[in-house]
């Protein structure tokens, strides 16, 4: 059995969302070939974990790597980016793979990932090894950033978050959820949850998009998500939680005002972009109520924060926007 | 028997496409509510024809309307835009309908317009005798536009080109095609043919756009798009032609290098957006070696040409991109 | 006793506002400096009507002159700008003078403006003849356009209503309310109308800007104003009207939501600035239920409409927004 | 007697502005909801100071929070901002609050502030004990930022510099001055300075604003004020003087080509908005010839530096734009 | 010897420029593959005129094509392109040509054009006989537009007008001069003239370019040149004309505050891009005191004015900016 | 004999360029006037080294100094900014310089430099002790920036690159060269190579410009250039190394795709333009197989790195784009 990641909260503080003291846990030069690891996903994998991480090289060209952890926290990565065969279709063309998410469903591993195919768009593949890996059909047209699957069938279809976007720096986004009955057709497409008015909550107002899968609790699917202010020196990126509906995923039950993690630290503020916190992906215990989160900082490095997950639901529910 | 509308090619020109002498066929005004009536779509039904026509009220707020004609020339249009029915979904939400295209397909006549929700996507219905219409599902994700229906399944399934947009007046758009084995989930999605280098050929190297439903030919699939340069001065929209492989349908085997129409007469000039000639819909007959193509001029009237389906794809091959 | 310029509705149509026959009645050549003539007000004056007229000069310079009419159709304008004197102040700087609104006010004629102090505002004067006249001081901050003061004081005060704007091409706009004691100091300021969704009335969702001088009728101030719409090939501009709360300006009881007139005719559809129709003032007679507006057409030339005050406010109240 | 918050030159150095070894006084979670607290105004206050904090909350909501202390240096902030009764109007609408300055005259302390009313305008409020608050009507229509009072009526009347904006990242502003004799009606509008010339003064070359209260000395009125520079990676905010005319406050005397203080320390570069040093207010002591100004830091923090008015006055004479 | 194609000023006007009355002189299908033709040069040429004609394509491909004309109005123009033979370099990429001015220099004509190489440039090529053609280096670095030479040398070498340009719709644009002794390589590059400010002269505050080649007059070299007001419904272009030292042609001497000829017909208001006049030659005779200078309009078509050149001189001192 | 600075690649690294381990070498501060001193240059100069400095001052204008250093790393700069005498020319407008090269050919030092006259193009200086500075004619009309020289002639002439740009912060720029015979006229001018396609080489898509004075080696000019990635938070520039064919420079043989050096450290990452690694000269010595580099970092100080020429041409070669 894996134990999840963990640092206790520090003395002193009330947050609800604590960062881990060594952060960054992976620099950004952590494999030869790399400018930057970050936005990067993990799952538990037999007696440790397994992960999906985006390494830029120093052309500044996106791709995932597969890395495997005894302990979640220190990392082994591929030298060489994953090499996809053909899946449920013969067209895997990819320009560039970045900010992947995995979760297990029924017998494997799904992995989503941002797919540059005539632009941004999501891809899906699978693996049920982390050593071979299969590539599916586009889940969209372009353009698309931040698809999520759900860790389970919803009414007996796959679902899947995801953030329509255009072919630039998106001044826009909101998150929806869409269905397919195998993976390869997709539809019934639903708005789940838009950036907010400026005034009720500045951090989240340009744009939003999904995070690291969801979590089943008793309140519903439990998500992290990064929200985006426009400010007069760019983007700033930080994080929240929402709570969406077990059954109807496209309805918000609750949804945090304040954010729960924004750019603060030397890591998060300094980098190849400055101001960036991004979740992709967090390991969780129900029965140890833990939940440790993996986010992108600064678009350089990766870096986990921590919570108790009862703590994080109190709080979505009591700070609800 | 349906007899196409049709009027010779006037003397003196050798143009492959023709516009009709009392042009525009559909005045702003044709119905009491109307500030403009264009972008609309034709078929032939019962002893003459039906259509689905975009009437924007004088509010400007968009919608369709169905309307019929003995001749395919003198149209009476309903006074009040289509109610739709629940097709395959509840969800039929819709804050406006433009941009329509209608084609039958084995035992119904579908239609796809371009539906808001959340911003513009594709919206799909049918109907069996033009009077109860059905919604359904949106068969994408935002933002995308000129969703248009191939006749027929392609290897067994429904296909459908569409323009992947942005939630503005996108500058930048390529034509796609995805196919869906219900009309319900849609995936496979290909891109079929891009905007042009300025230099190739100006007139559609901002966005283009899928126009008229396909038509089969011994040559493949013969489509009439737009084409859209940006001028100093706006957007100038013109018509071009398409041939796309019979099976595999994002292929393209012939494509235009020259416009086939462009903004030139008055009621294409002048109007509500000046410089528009934007096909939607055609009547044709394979063995007269006719087609009349319906487009909307200046975003304001509805228009007609005609001309001889054999030479547009001679034209369309000898001159192409 | 004037009588107001008038022309019957032309057979066959129902529109609550129909254009003269002769539009335009001003050409862009009427004086020997002009560019255009156009976006200008008058007044009832004497035994006929008096106006102030925005002539913009073959080096497109932007001023205004004073003329005269017997009729209100027929006008004289002067060849030469008005000269202002010193009003209540001495700063009188004015870098271009545009969009005039004339309304008579207790003992005078009261002018507003847009003034060119280091970018649009709104600037004030008066005349007692028509021949003299005086500069006050400018009434707001840089940026703003459109003043228009209501033709009585409202609670003992002066009211104007404006829109403030930006230093170039506004693409937003709402229109407010101030007042102000001594018509050289303003407050109060309060927000009126604002552009509508677009979904809801798209001719005026981008922005809007009062037109002419409210006009007391039993259900409250009738006032036209312009709304603007961006197509992908610039602004179009129309005209609607809206009813404002008797002793709380910034109360709106009925707004059009379909436009009472949209650039449809040559004049308004071809000019310096194609597809602008921008009222500016009116004539009225209650007794005689009778209402003509005068209106800028292309920013090129001045025509004019009519309608019966009882209509419109009818036709408001049950078109509102 | 209040003894200014001060600190000695450092050796070594001649800069006329240094920067608070300390620094920054006040950190970003100094009240548990803070997510940043700068860009505040202090005031002397019974045996020490009083101030008007800027508070963001962790939802990135603005609002304003009145705070105490001894020596000027070490504040106690209110843990929930402040509540405004009407004051001289029962219309105290305000979406948010931020960029507080506070300035006593007569009888009572004056706040303004950036209001939201339909957008950014200049809120004012009065207190006399720093423990209830009045609202009065905002000065001016939006879009304005930047409202600083001077600390006297100048010819009888109140008078205010402020910052014509529009409703986003403004990319221009310049400085004006108007005048009020009831702080209700507001007019006698001047333009009294404008960013530079890009060659002659490049940190100031975009916007400007005006900074602290204005400091009456021998040669006029002393101000500090931001002017701002766009480069390729955003603004960058620093501080500047300026000595307006004593009775025509619309007259610039002498002006500092060169910055005083830029964006150098880390707490300056590296926050919710890199490269920001924006002064809001000071304290000052003709006898002793101190000022002590408080300035924000990247968004972030607040800050302090010091400097002897009669070198700033003779630097700013000396090195005049 | 040439007559210069003419037509007396019409009736009842004043104006210094008049159109020719059966306007315009070129269509735009007047060859078979033309979409439009505009902005075109023309010199008087053995026993009538030869001309360089901007002929777009229904591909919308810029390319220039040879005429011949015995009276300058009725032109009979080349089905085909220029080809270019290599002239100063093997060198002589071009992805379209555009805009050419043509000019006899000592025993050759000299054509320059908007040349696509790696973005617009100043092509230059010669001729002996409009039959063959020889393409020379390109003058400059891109980006520019509206290479003009001037008829001789001066100072021993030959002179160019140019407008440095960015690489789309260029929204800024002054004239420059540039010197070369050898056609070759160029140098000495001195701003002559710039946009104007928007107060003082409206219509050429967005940007200026040269028209036709200067003509030598007593006064100095007369130009035609274009300028541009930007609106909110796109670029305006209308005509002035400058008088440039003779011997120093940086030297602006005087220069038309009003525009000599705006777009106001309708051949210039409607068409590819609306409410351009653009003019790029003119024939002329100083003993008849007579110009005729031919322009695009709407980028559509070709069309002519006639002038005293005397009278233009005047007016161009007596309304200079 | 000048000895190049160097330091020895530290232990633990494989980088083909390493930096020096006490940067930056010039503080922003090194002279009293200055706001930063960065994008620098030097060459070998008697017993030592001379450089042209970019020192801000106070007022950020832009000027370029002399500095002298025994080491080069040891840098004493001139208090004051070069005062140009007349060179090839009387016209030596300068609104700013900034950027500077220098190299030295057959007899003297040449500098250039980006020069302000009417927006940024390429000046062009030179001295023989530098002490005595001659400024000659700017090579190119505006638009233009990074121009430097080869450090010999080619084919007989003088030969530059530069990257044509527009008035702003450029969002485009590809290298190109041209060649002139006398250091006055400029032609032949040839597109050398262009920014990258995002896919290939995202850190040099959006913008590349040269950087140091070309090196001679057997396999042609080593030439160090910065390429430019426009991210949601601004532009980043980073150094890359392209290999030119020695007689004709238009011809890239090699060039890195991933970069050399990208921002990193905390005087790359912060500053008055975070994220910015600019380099503008080197030292080299072919028979020790030593380059040090200069670059500008942050524009805010002056730092080095170092490399083996023979390491960084294989590097260049292997890793070609």
């Amino acid at each position: 059995m894996n134990t999840i990641p963990w640092q206790e909260r520090p003395e002193g503080t009330q947050d609800v969302i604590w960062r881990y003291s060594e952060n960054p846990i992976i620099q950004r030069d952590a494999i030869p070939s790399s400018n930057s690891i970050f936005n990067s996903a993990v799952v538990p994998f037999e007696e440790g974990y397994a992960g999906v991480f985006r390494c830029d090289n120093k052309a500044v060209q996106m791709n995932i790597f597969a890395g495997f952890s005894k302990n979640g926290i220190d990392w082994d990565i591929e030298h060489n980016p994953i090499e996809f065969k053909t899946g449920n279709t013969q067209m895997i063309d990819s320009d560039y793979k970045y900010d992947p998410r995995v979760t297990y469903i029924e017998d494997r591993y799904w992995i989503t990932w941002c797919n540059g195919y005539h632009g941004p768009t999501i891809g899906i593949g699978y693996t049920f090894d982390f050593k071979e890996f299969f590539q599916c059909e586009n889940a969209f047209l372009p353009f698309n950033r931040n698809g999520v699957l759900f860790p389970e069938k919803i009414n007996g279809k796959y679902a899947m978050l995801s953030r329509p976007s255009d072919n630039g720096h998106t001044p826009f986004g909101d998150i929806y959820v869409s269905f397919s009955p195998d993976m390869k057709y997709w539809g019934e497409h639903r708005c789940v949850m838009k950036a907010s008015p400026f005034e009720d909550s500045a951090w989240q107002c340009t744009k939003i998009g999904a995070g690291s899968v969801p979590i089943r609790t008793v309140e519903g699917w439990l998500m992290f998500y990064h929200g985006v202010i426009n400010t007069c020196n760019g983007f700033r990126y930080s994080m929240g939680a929402a709570i969406l509906d077990e059954n109807q995923p496209d309805v918000v039950k609750y949804r945090t005002q304040p954010y729960l993690l924004s750019p603060q630290t030397h890591y998060e503020c300094v980098g190849d972009v400055p101001n960036v916190v991004f979740p992709c992906a967090s390991l969780h215990s129900i029965e140890e109520d833990k939940v440790a989160i993996y986010y992108g900082a600064a678009d350089t490095v990766t870096a986990m924060a921590f919570g108790h997950i009862s703590e994080i639901v109190k709080f979505t529910k009591e700070n609800s926007l």
